[in-house]
């Protein structure tokens, strides 16, 4: 069987870590990736010898790359009209209009969370509802947070038939070198229910969920407490157990050493992961706790690389690469090395 | 009736609040203040002019304070023994050793939550068990966010019944000016169930309580979201009503211009209240939301003022000055200027 | 004499402590104040039963004013025609467009740092050059940063005719309750020079100036270090000496307490300075080293008050009240209460 | 020739890197690396599969790191004696004991700066002091900061003969994951003169050097600002072109889209650089101003890898590898792969 062609669309914090996890994918060929400007991403990517080719979604501004020696593979046209899918991680409305282009040429493309839900035919996540992706044209996955969210909440559903869901998300402000926003000292709040638990909604309508939303200053990863209710009582020997055996979901303890957010940006740095990121969400061991039958408990989101996994998914879903989510994201896990330290 | 002649040990955050609301209650007197070293608290309190007189633990230092011009009116016992009740802030673990000291003189206290339990005869809460104060002679007042926490949910217990409380508390980590203590750029979790919902049970024996605590590096309040479930549904008008007549509850919307933690303290120091200060806890409108039956919402801690109230009511209980806490909370209410805002 | 009467365009930060500081010149009054929208601060002057007369710059929003309970006594138009200085201390850009109600009524205005400097006739500061503002129609005052700078180089300058100076800011990057801007665990450059050196020279022609600014997440004042070089070598004693003196600059240690900008704040609130503000810079004594013939020190700038004091210069410049700057700043000083601690 | 046996004691931040360093140089050969327990350091070393040995500094832990399937490979003992130099990263205090150790063995050691100067015959950088390091059997390492500032001043010293410095240190308070130390909404002073400008006098002796030290709440790198008087004047554009051909030296601008310490260690992990780490320092081409006939300009301190290359030049010197700084440097250079970009 060929392999998918696949192109990025704006190679920022989430387009440099998809183009990587692409690469990563056996079964697919990265085209290349495209952006407007020598940012950061795009000056690194020269420095490494370009490992990647570069297509410039503004090819009036060809002499400024050549001016400092970044060499450029073609337009984002081109690069789109080799591909078979594109992943759009292009700024939040950029992506609505790079569309038009896309259908001109008759290809898929997966959006991020960015986008407005009208961008794509199918809100998705690749356990959650696989299914309703195959096949389809448009996807848009879930956000960072919901993509989490929606691993943990999916993982103890499959077991114990959840109903209800009420989480408080305490938001990472800004990755690590943003600097077009920030928040100092403070913590902001959200008007509730968080557009999150209406997001898990849409994806998991047989799931009632509501939630709050603060923002606090910091920037290595959110941290989400779930209340979950299930048809049954869920204890937290069952819930530990179920957690334990998902590939995307990494069990830990502040025992360990895991004392917040920063100890696993520092574990994924030492364990050598590009960046230090991380694709996997945890879960500590020691926030789980029983309320009447419901189980409590508190997951890490690493913002910048936890939707990787279900955007590929989502390639996998498009193209009908394979046609059940236990299929597909057992490819994407073995090619992104997941779950391999359990 | 002659007034309750109160002595403050321990001048620092929480010591100059009592000091400065024990001084507003027009039946009692205050008596002064101890400490054992010129720290910047003692500093202002000279060149403001010393409004209270000051007293030391640590008779042996009194040279150097001396030495600074800091007028001293004798040791930390005189004030004691001029005093029917102390009301002690000083560093965990030296109210129980300064509680040989009252008990010596026969003397009533009114320990904070630094200090373990067993330094007291009861664990005390102004509103939710007032009447096992009664003539007591040893209180612990609960810790700031239980103080805070317990008002709300004593709020809609008693209209409610409240029978199961899930909170996640986002706390602040330091108090502004605090470098012994800080994190930066980390939320820190703590193992679950939270003290505070473990201490909220033993005011509450009646309220089923769990909760996970993530620190963040803030220093202008925490906020605390609460699910709690009573006998009956709560809907969001119910609760809103319930909170809107609590003279220690405020009641503030986003669109207001309530934004988070620190617009509450830019609005408290824009009122004019000494240090920016505010006794009362408030709850976003906009953060309230049903879950089922539950209803969740969102609580700020003023972590510096807020426990003031709630210890006053401690004097009063003590001292049986009044029997009921709808008449001491009233008292200590009317004296703090509490709720006249409504 | 009859009392000059002074009005306040724009009720923020700047223009509540702006209010507060004319409120206490016995030689000035206060007609109101003038804004747009009911902003937390407005809500907080309603809430203390509107001590200072509110004005409205958008005389079409009064309904949404009354809806609140808010007492409107005009329009702006209406206060500017009473007074005869206006300070604005309307956000950046709006003080141009308000200048020309002010031309049209004929009234004076001293501008804040945020507007360009060709608002005005005369960049201002009530030590440095106070003689230059006599009689002038519109003044603009050095920003926080410079109007603290120049207090502790005009200091020195004074006693010891500096020449060169090379500064580096630490600069806060959002005040106490901003939301509208922010930083999260970076630092972040500015292209040097810097332009408080540039606005030092531009008040202090003989000297040479230059400098690098840098921002850091915190909200509690600037800190600056300040390498001066004067026409005779200038050791840390004849340093501390001058800045002694000077009832704008308190000097600190951090054997005292003072580790930092945190510390001046809490110590402020402490001293029950209104909003824990504080009108001086501060000075650490411990900081202070020579370096060849040059004199290096640290200073701390309070950005939300400091600049309250040199602009209630501003108004006695500009009417003549005084017409030296030693007569000005001692009437402005005693009517603050500045330097009493010493 | 045969290789250089190298061991590392103490596997933490700089621990981790240094083993990384030496395993790339090919005139060396890693024996392992010591520490006391299962840090998450040393799980993270597990779950990588052991690249290196890892030795017990404590050898009655054994069972704990077996309980968790980490491989032992002998005590910290063992390790010593095969190697020919340690590399000493263990917390500061526990240096100056391993050192009996070394001592007993007869083996060199290289000391970090948290070290006590008296730990070692001489206090080392690899560009400033080579040639006294030369046979040594123990040296220590200048800090992060001074390494860093060390190496800016030596590269201008090299070319213009620099008599006096004058810094201030931006310093960030912690690295990404501590959680034992922090610093919440503050900065905080230290008394001047700063160690780094002493430090510098004893490696740099013919320069006279100060400085101010403030602590800032960020974790991505120190930032320092340098006056530098050198016999001649320096202008921007002499300055420039002596760092721009520093290997261990990178010059960026605002412009590029470094806008300050977090889009440096932004840039280092979208290179691909293990842990986003960084060996260079930086200096900002905008920040460059002059002052008389001065210069002035601002670094960035990557303070977790920044000392890995001076370090292994001492390895070089203890051992006499090479004989000259620039010999050794360039081979340091080479194997790190510092200055290919340039």
């Amino acid at each position: 069987m060929s392999k998918i062609k696949v192109g990025i669309a704006g190679y920022g914090v989430i387009g440099q870590r998809l183009a990587d996890g692409v690469a990563l994918q056996k079964d697919m060929q990265l085209v290349g990736v495209a952006d407007v400007a020598p940012t950061l991403a795009v000056r690194a990517l020269k420095e490494k010898g370009m490992p990647y080719k570069l297509f410039l979604a503004t090819p009036d501004r060809r002499p400024e790359f050549e001016a400092l020696g970044i060499e450029v593979s073609g337009t984002m046209e081109d690069m789109v009209a080799e591909c078979d899918v594109i992943l759009d991680s292009s700024p939040g409305g950029v992506g609505i209009k790079n569309k038009e282009l896309y259908e001109r040429l008759g290809k898929k493309a997966v959006f991020q969370g960015g986008e407005k839900n009208s961008v794509a035919d199918v809100f998705f996540h690749g356990y959650a509802n696989y299914e309703k992706g195959l096949g389809a044209d448009f996807l848009k996955l879930t956000s960072c947070n919901t993509t989490g969210l929606i691993r943990s909440v999916d993982c103890l559903d499959k077991d114990f038939d959840i109903e209800r869901v009420a989480i408080t998300i305490i938001r990472r402000v800004a990755d690590p070198g943003d600097y077009h926003r920030g928040l100092t000292n403070a913590l902001q709040m959200e008007k509730a229910p968080s557009h999150q638990a209406i997001d898990l909604m849409t994806i998991m309508p047989h799931v009632d969920a509501t939630g709050i939303l603060v923002h606090t200053p910091v920037t290595h990863g959110h941290i989400i407490t779930v209340l979950a209710t299930g048809k049954q009582k869920i204890t937290k020997e069952m819930a530990l157990k179920s957690f334990s055996k998902h590939p995307r979901i990494r069990v830990v303890s502040i025992d360990e050493g895991f004392l917040g957010n920063a100890s696993l940006f520092r574990y994924a740095r030492d364990l050598g992961n590009p960046r230090g990121d991380m694709y996997e969400i945890a879960v500590w061991e020691d926030s789980i706790v029983e309320s009447g039958d419901s189980i409590m408990f508190a997951i890490n989101i690493p913002q910048e690389a936890v939707t990787i996994p279900e955007t590929i998914d989502g390639i996998r879903a498009a193209t009908r690469m394979q046609l059940t989510s236990d299929e597909a994201t057992a490819k994407t896990n073995e090619y992104l090395g997941m779950g391999k330290w359990k």
